[in-house]
């Protein structure tokens, strides 16, 4: 399929500015530079400190490649690269219910709003336009890698996989595994263990139809969430990531009426995180959406794993689940990425969870909180900084997914996933400039290039997001 | 400068779906619907429930209008009108700031910042520039009136005033009053009382000049915060809001250092509350930004007091000031009103302040905050919901401002202040749709009217906004 939008694949240079965080807190910042990317969309050299003006043809000598069938994409001012986004937790199928939670939370929620809507998705057309509709969105917002759950259903399940693959989405794709007849309403969950396991393993086959080496599209085993799964689907599910080595989503430690059901369900198991430890379904690759309300044991034991965390922020505000302890996590050496979580998070922008994300941790930080006997100090390092967010919604989702070697900065031997983003320069007359397809972010010229970073960050929407590539394919283009 | 504008003012008829609130919680979806404006910009009839068709020339004769000198603008599939927005706290200087300010709180935010920018804001052609953007920015966000803080400079300040009126935003500017040399900075801050009060004289004299009915400009007396003036400058400002009448926003009980700064500097007032109280600055038509730490005993004195609050849950958020106890307000009988607070608030959008009051909200009904002991029931009710959100940026910053009878709904009476909002339709054929200037809000057709409202509130930018009117005045139109 993919093939059919390459009938000829280029080298490409791309000049100018490139952003990306090298770790944690850490921008930098690589003006006058060349990134070459091969045809197969590999990062082959990186040229820093060059004279952009003639750079190309000692690369191409350098590189053995024809500087008559080359591509060659320069930043305009105000412009430049910087990785694509990495939405470690999406729900797909919820896409149309972005922004509809009124005051509900968690187990309501799911009742009201996403059980109905996820079951409706069996229907071919209709999961093909949601689908479609949530695929273009994300791109066009700059997620270049999506962590997706689907629904129950394997045939749209695969439409998912194929509309992916076909838009050129880079995306790990779940048929969601819910067999239990506790929680799980009647007119939407698996009928046992074995169908369960069954559709996942169909849907699973069906990916590796497509892309034999997931080099795009990738499987994630999917159990809901413990409370929706039967321990014989756990317990199958585990046996499978371990001969697989597939990697899991799931959600964890999210609100305090499910962690008492956790408790209730399970009470042979010491915590919530021991649940999915029991089942073999932690450690390195298992993306744990939330993790809000967790103790210190159980931060210990997802860090001993090895599995890594999605944080939620838009959601986890909107549906009153609580502050997750990111700082907390970071220090224990949990990998912690960032998801939108749509439709519990109201938005299906990986920009807006950032934005939230540094704003919630603000809220962790207030001595209002649980903290306010806290000394302020510690109360202040919860506070996480714009490069900090950052570094979140690209390597550490990146890490979290188990793709850190291939994505999430510019790095020689890494993959081309890269956003054009270009800022709004405030016209030196402004009774004639045009604003309207410039966003909202308002560059006067003064500003040093971490504040318009930080511009960006507050104010940038799909608008500053101009070009889209994955694996050195475009695949959104603003014009 | 107006009339310029309005070679031909004419009668309008605006046709279709209107959306408003009827009172706090409470909004009126009407369809097939005709509000009739005259040619000074005043609702004089609505014909609610009927036949679009026909209705034009029915309400002209009812009305003595000529039918062949009229204007007539017609919601289309997916498009409503709501009232304009009221952005109760906005400092236009700070707009070139918008999304900076690093980790910082209020009083290093003030100093590394904030100051520095509005003291520059002295040069007549920077003004001009960043004046423009800020009210052409805002205007496109569907702010209809706002409530400027503008700097010390009265040259400067009457240019706001001045640019306001040519580009037709309902707008309150004040002039900064600043002349402690305790907290102000030796380079930006008046010399003494008499002359902030002198300053502050000339600037009402602009603005009487330029608008002599205060009809679309009004004069608003601007002690900046407590800390930064003196006892001499507070009095004669009190005594002026005595003999004119004029109204007065300031900031209060924002953060825990300049709570503790007023307490050190104001020993002789029990609350920060009655150091406005004591000079005669506590009244009706008093703005009060923030208002987050405050005591039962300080609610009451403003509740009693008549004056009202700028919620600015942005602000509050970025600069870890507190979650503002707007149900606690509300329940004393304080009118609340949202403030974008740019640039300690990061966006323009009152429709950001809107989402994010919402949210805040939540987090303040969070069992981890400083309720946790607090019962889930009272905790449940901190929250709220998008109806609340929405009456709190129109109606509830009119009657903040003194404005309810003017603006801030549809009624016969009131000044045609509204914004013609429209919304994304997914198309049935997603492959051939283009999505780039719908915005963020894709509706699929199934969704009831109160779901497309939150879809609104929690995606919508100014692209949803596709006109704005101020008095029956066209100000903003997205082509």
């Amino acid at each position: 399929m993919e093939s059919s939008h390459h009938h000829h694949k280029r080298n490409q240079i791309f000049l100018g500015t490139f952003i990306h965080s090298v770790k944690l807190g850490e921008l930098q910042y690589m003006h006058d530079t060349a990134v070459c990317v091969d045809k197969h969309g590999k990062i082959v050299a990186i040229e820093p400190q060059c004279d952009l003006s003639n750079v190309t043809e000692a690369l191409c000598q350098k590189l053995s490649w024809d500087a008559h069938d080359l591509a060659i994409t320069i930043t305009k001012e105000g412009q430049f690269f910087f990785p694509g986004f990495i939405d470690t937790h999406i729900h797909a199928p919820q896409y149309p219910n972005v922004g509809i939670f009124g005051k509900s939370t968690l187990l309501d929620w799911l009742n009201k709003y996403t059980f109905p809507m996820e079951a409706s998705l069996e229907s071919l057309p209709k999961a093909r336009r949601v689908y479609t509709s949530c695929v273009r969105r994300t791109l066009a917002h700059g997620t270049t890698t999506a962590a997706y759950y689907a629904t129950i259903h394997v045939a749209t399940t695969n439409l998912l996989a194929d509309l992916c693959h076909a838009m050129g989405q880079r995306a790990f794709v779940g048929r969601v595994c819910m067999d239990s007849a506790d929680v799980n309403p009647a007119y939407y969950r698996d009928e046992s263990a074995d169908e369960s396991l069954s559709r996942t393993r169909a849907s699973i086959a069906h990916i590796r139809n497509i892309d034999p080496s997931y080099a795009l599209i990738c499987p994630i085993l999917t159990p809901r969430f413990a409370p929706s799964c039967t321990r014989d689907a756990m317990a199958q599910l585990g046996a499978l990531r371990c001969s697989s080595g597939l990697p899991v989503q799931t959600h964890i430690s999210e609100n305090a009426a499910e962690l008492a059901l956790v408790k209730a369900m399970f009470p042979e198991c010491g915590s919530y995180a021991d649940v999915y430890d029991k089942y073999s379904l932690l450690g390195a690759r298992t993306v744990l959406g939330h993790a809000i309300h967790l103790t210190d044991y159980e931060i210990n034991l997802i860090s001993e794993r090895g599995a890594g965390v999605a944080h939620c922020p838009c959601s986890n505000s909107a549906l009153t689940s609580g502050e997750a302890p990111v700082r907390r996590l970071l220090d224990a050496g949990v990998g912690v990425g960032l998801g939108t979580d749509v439709s519990g998070g109201y938005s299906a922008s990986v920009l807006e969870a950032v934005r939230s994300a540094a704003l919630v941790s603000n809220h962790r930080a207030m001595p209002m909180g649980k903290w306010a006997e806290t000394p302020a100090e510690e109360r202040e390092r919860a506070k996480l900084s714009v490069e900090e967010v950052l570094h979140l919604a690209t390597r550490g989702g990146a890490g979290v997914l188990g793709i850190a070697d291939r994505v999430g900065g510019f790095e020689v031997g890494m993959e081309w996933d890269a956003q054009l983003v270009g800022l709004g320069l405030v016209d030196e007359c402004p009774d004639e400039c045009d604003m309207r397809d410039h966003g909202n972010v308002d560059v006067f010229g003064w500003e040093a290039w971490d504040e318009r970073v930080a511009k960006w960050v507050f104010n940038g929407d799909d608008r500053n997001v101009k070009k889209v590539w994955v694996r050195g394919r475009l695949v959104h283009e603003r014009k």
